[in-house]
């Protein structure tokens, strides 16, 4: 038991430089002025070196081989186990990468995210091709570092979502893709919801009051937390207690600022639950990425997009912009729920969201198995737009350059995104199970009880489960597309009266 | 010269650190949700710590001790001896107390703070008394350590302002004394200014407008800093080319926010002006506490309010608050200059600010050579209030109580805040020397004149010069109060008519 609270201790000294990284990251973000950004990157990359020498360090292996043997590992209860079992696995990850080609991976990155921004400008892919070359190149080493039994797209995908392959993904997405592909045609043929009311003019300064009441009303916690404006809105942990969401504002379109707010609060909510005793280990962190964002989906879409949650929410809407008091509930919730297929993944509706990332996936994991080469990428993309949701991009910067990850390195990252619309759905079918009159409590603003019953089953616990344990024991199954179709269809028969 | 590369290297390392430590400590003054409190003292103290450990490391050791030797010490240019004399300096007192000690000193000044404030806020001595006894017991040990010739006190001079010691402080404090006490009783029977037309409600907003016109007027540099709100403003150095200022405002004093953020400036200029070849190493540093208040001091008060200044920046006073149209320019700058004893240090004027300073040092001199005990001091302070400006502190928070600085253990401190008053008067006057029609330009909107001789003279050498060797290159003597009593006598004789 010694040990075992040195090993805490050394994971907390970890964890502080971990931490302090991210105060410096969120400071970056939204408040450092221009001529500081060549000083701060090496003060930022001198923590991370720091942080990342010592998880790989001899002392974390020693306890590491110290904790896996058998009769050690016996001796802990779950809860340490799972902490052992989630710092092996991160050890084992990092240390399998040699320092130097750590360091080329993320000097290539960097210069590649530069890269990347500048033939966006110009919507030229031709310009970015030569460093996603080079990135893909290293994806793979990675990958055969890293280890897998059949596919090295799996490599990645453990780093973001444990225990997910890329065969069982395929089979998630094979009954989503051959219900919503059909579906989104059928609504075209619907009764598009009218949004006349949401156009015009909306003072930024009310919008931001009216994100601080969802805020409020979802439950988020101010004095552990705070409310920022960014360019590209983001929830970071900073500290135990120090979960910060920001948001951003589009004076022509409250939906924007109000649903960001949501999805960055729901994914504060998560990190905000967690057990206390967790605190300063790795067990403080989401399941997954997926989990993490079925917590933001789950907020922004399930709850923040139902008709529930404006039949109370509707009178602080009113409050903040009286002229929606002659708007009937029923229109606004329909409107801010208009289906449109689109170029952009983040500007997409929920129908649509998910085939943005059926094509993703696709692309990148035929990239990473040689099936594809990237020179293909801008055709390939325009030909899965088309056959998916039935657009074409006109040029680079609205397809194939539109999103930021494959510039960072980010393989295996996008299928999170879909697995969270997916998780949510099911999630949330559960809760409406097990949570007498939940639709009642929530249209009577009672979010509480929800948040409270998803802080039990998910929050607390943090890493502690992996995405398939913590689903069985949340939902009693494993993951299905079925409740995501399920609820879409549902919701949008109704709304588009079909 | 590959030894000197490798230690500025390590000098560089150390000073990441440092950097990384004041982005947490801004947050944490600024923006640090309440709950995350505990959290963040953990991290910001393994930083602390680490940055402690890293200097006074064997390695510092090694490099200290050979670029001493005289023949090694003689290959350098002028700009590097002094960074091997500031960093030895540094090195040997750092190193020359014990780690168990250091942090027993960190832990009582923690503890004292809260200790202090509680006292502070019932007004009562005797509840900080305890932490006060015991901070003077280990300042005094600290004094041994760090070494003095006469007077344990030097010891602590030595930290704030290099070469400064107890008795040239003492006879810089007799002329300055010896005239404005009497200079003080004189201005009481002269014209008090009218300053109805400041009373009033100045929205924030408006107040905020004007500090930031204020900053741009004096020439700081927004793409290398920014204007926060704080209950105690300050001015933070977070990295090179990240100079930020805090400023207040109150909705009733338009003054307040206006000269705290000229103040702010001040310092934020002196920052903004080192050279790029000191970046990362100790010389990016003020030449001391007092010299850097002479920036500050200097853009509040010889610039801030000066008649000069309003000619030509009452046009933008008026263009945010139109009322002022109204009032003479000549009223206005009376009313920003008025002098009251009062009882309370930072809301003093020009006129008594010093006297403050002279109680605190006397006080905290003989405290420290143990010819007073703790328990004495709210009846001296009483004594020395009456003796000094006339006014009588009522309770302990608005005397004794109302500095921060014992309970952190600054002994040694204020006098920098004298010093920065006198050091500006003999700046200012050289710069009107050297700066032919100084007072027009000014007059003009021409600050540019001046913050580049101040950039030319102070800035840009940082940390090169000590205090006293700067004062004899930019002014061509040692520091003399005369500057400062001529100053004063002149502007305020004008101010009240006498």
């Amino acid at each position: 038991m010694e040990k075992l609270k040195e090993f805490k201790e050394h994971l907390k000294e970890i964890a502080k430089l971990d931490f302090a990284r991210w105060v410096l990251y969120w400071d970056q973000r939204i408040y450092m002025p221009p001529k500081a950004q060549e000083a701060r990157a090496e003060v930022y990359g001198k923590l991370s070196r720091m942080h990342h020498e010592m998880l790989v360090s001899l002392k974390t292996g020693e306890f590491v081989e110290h904790f896996n043997r058998s009769e050690v590992l016996k001796s802990l209860n779950e809860r340490d186990r799972a902490l052992i079992h989630v710092v092996t696995k991160l050890y084992r990850r990092r240390v399998a990468i040699p320092a130097d080609l750590y360091e080329r991976f993320q000097t290539t990155c960097s210069k590649a995210e530069s890269g990347w921004e500048k033939a966006r400008e110009k919507s030229n892919f031709d310009l970015f091709r030569p460093y996603l070359e080079e990135i893909v190149d290293l994806v793979r080493q990675f990958a055969d570092l890293y280890g897998y039994e059949e596919n090295p797209y799996d490599a990645w995908l453990e780093e973001f979502e444990p225990g997910m392959t890329t065969k069982e993904l395929k089979e998630i997405i094979k009954p989503l893709q051959k219900n919503l592909v059909p579906y989104l045609k059928r609504l075209k043929e619907g009764s598009r919801p009218n949004d006349d009311f949401l156009k015009g003019e909306f003072s930024v300064e009310k919008q931001k009051e009216l994100s601080l009441r969802a805020l409020r009303a979802i439950g988020y916690d101010f004095d552990a937390g705070r409310l920022n404006t960014t360019v590209h809105p983001f929830q970071i942990t900073m500290g135990p207690s120090d979960v910060r969401v920001t948001t951003r504002f589009d004076p022509n379109d409250l939906r924007s600022s109000l649903f960001l707010t949501l999805h960055e609060g729901g994914h504060a909510l998560y990190d905000q639950g967690f057990d206390s005793s967790l605190y300063w280990t790795p067990l403080a962190d989401g399941a997954s990425e997926g989990i993490h964002e079925s917590q933001s989906r789950l907020w922004e879409n399930l709850i923040g997009r139902s008709l529930s949650f404006w039949k109370f929410f509707y009178s602080q809407l009113v409050e903040v912009f009286p002229a929606f008091k002659a708007v009937p509930i029923e229109d606004f919730y329909r409107a801010v729920n208009i289906v449109e297929p689109s170029l952009i993944r983040v500007e997409a509706d929920e129908v649509t969201y998910n085939l943005h990332i059926m094509l993703r996936f696709e692309l990148e994991e035929a990239l990473l198995n040689g099936r594809i080469e990237a020179k293909q990428l801008p055709e390939l993309w325009r030909d899965a737009m088309d056959r998916y949701l039935g657009v074409i991009p006109q040029n680079d910067a609205q397809g194939v350059l539109q999103d930021v990850h494959w510039s960072s390195g980010y393989f295996g990252y996008f299928p999170s995104y879909m697995l969270g619309n997916l998780y949510a759905a099911q999630i949330f079918a559960t809760a409406k199970k097990e949570i007498v009159g939940l639709q009642d409590k929530i249209a009577a603003g009672d979010l509480a009880t929800l948040r409270e019953w998803l802080r039990e089953k998910i929050h607390k616990h943090g890493k502690t489960y992996e995405p398939k344990e913590l689903m069985e024991r949340v939902t009693g199954e494993k993951l299905k597309s079925d409740y995501f179709i399920d609820y879409i269809t549902e919701k949008y028969n109704s709304i588009y009266r079909i």
